[in-house]
């Protein structure tokens, strides 16, 4: 008998990567009209990626760098970029369709449901505000790190609070190494969420019991209480 | 001959204080309603009030601080408040009534025209690109610190890069002690703008060369070449 759901944040409630995408894009974009002196958006970009992978997604300086890699020390071209990137990020931080709709059902349906994610605190706290789902959640739980964390003492964590054993709770996720792996490990049902563009390939140990590409099919997928009735 | 005119940003060509009274409210309610403690927000307001001037304005943890005083480590009433506030903070960030039209009509009548601020680089040139109000200008000073500095050094340095003499150029600020008294001091036209609510009375040298109540009175206060050819 199922009597919780956990969920992964990003990429599973929103689409983190299209929003980042579309940001950086649109930042890069502004940057130019202020004065960076890049050939094109796309070399900006490219550029940017290239800064956020060597320095980490949280690092709060990407347009500085930016800024700096073309020989500039410009505020003006800086805060135009982070200008541009918030008023993205604002507009594109909506969930993924029916997801609302899908929650609203297992809760109707009697479960508890959970967000467990890696990152940092106020950042996560941010985005579940902002998407306006947070009535739903019985727990919450954040790694608090910025680095990807073993999710297991996470899911731990939250099976505790809710007071679910691990067999009776699902967990679903985008990420097979972490999240699928992790909800395998012990013991819960797994199951992947495929974002839009999404190609990762399951290892050992990282079969999902059931993969969606939409949070609707959740509903029909999962056996509850109601039903068992 | 009057050939330039320069302005302060808070409080002259925006409403610094409605902007940051309102939001600075609206972020307590939103914590209120999130489970901060407080019996009201007129309580948790003057809180966080006293917290803001005894940590200063730019300091990031003002929320987390109100949080604390409450007894309270609570990331989801923090990141209430923080989003209650920027929403707020955006929605009121325009500029004071007839300011476009005055500056343009400015600029049509031949003066260079410049902003002379304190405060943080980065912060201040958010709220001039967000004012929408960057391409009036031929120069842009910022002292680059939390703290009130002496102008005068700020102001020399926005003269020279107009190539502009103290005697042929116009300050227009809010502040007595700080833009009165440096305008005066180095020579130039003071003019003091008083913003909806101030009370500030003046102190030896600090004694305007014109008051306004409205940007709009600038064109046909000051002598511009335009009239007098």
């Amino acid at each position: 008998m199922l009597r919780a759901v956990l969920f992964d944040l990003d990429d599973t409630l929103f689409s983190s990567t299209r929003l980042t995408r579309k940001a950086r894009w649109e930042a890069c974009e502004a940057m130019l009209h202020a004065g960076l002196p890049a050939h094109s958006v796309k070399e900006a970009y490219l550029r940017l990626q290239d800064i956020v992978h060597r320095t980490g997604s949280n690092d709060a300086r990407h347009f500085n760098r930016l800024c700096e890699s073309y020989g500039l020390k410009s505020p003006e071209i800086i805060v135009a970029g982070r200008i541009a990137y918030h008023n993205a990020k604002f507009a594109l931080l909506y969930p993924f369709p029916k997801t609302e709709e899908s929650l609203l059902a297992l809760s109707k349906a009697g479960l508890k449901l959970g967000i467990v994610t890696n990152g940092l605190v106020e950042k996560q706290w941010e985005k579940i505000l902002r998407l306006k789902l947070r009535h739903f959640f019985d727990t919450v739980v954040i790694s608090g790190s910025a680095r990807p964390k073993d999710k297991r003492p996470l899911l731990r964590r939250a099976l505790r609070e809710l007071h679910v054993p691990a067999r009776e709770a699902a967990y679903v996720g985008d990420k097979l190494k972490t999240d699928i792996a992790a909800a395998n490990s012990l013991g819960m049902v797994s199951v992947r969420f495929i974002p839009p563009g999404d190609a990762q390939k399951p290892g050992k140990g990282e079969k999902p019991a059931h993969t969606i590409r939409s949070l609707a099919e959740l509903a029909s997928l999962l056996p509850t209480r109601t039903r068992e009735r």
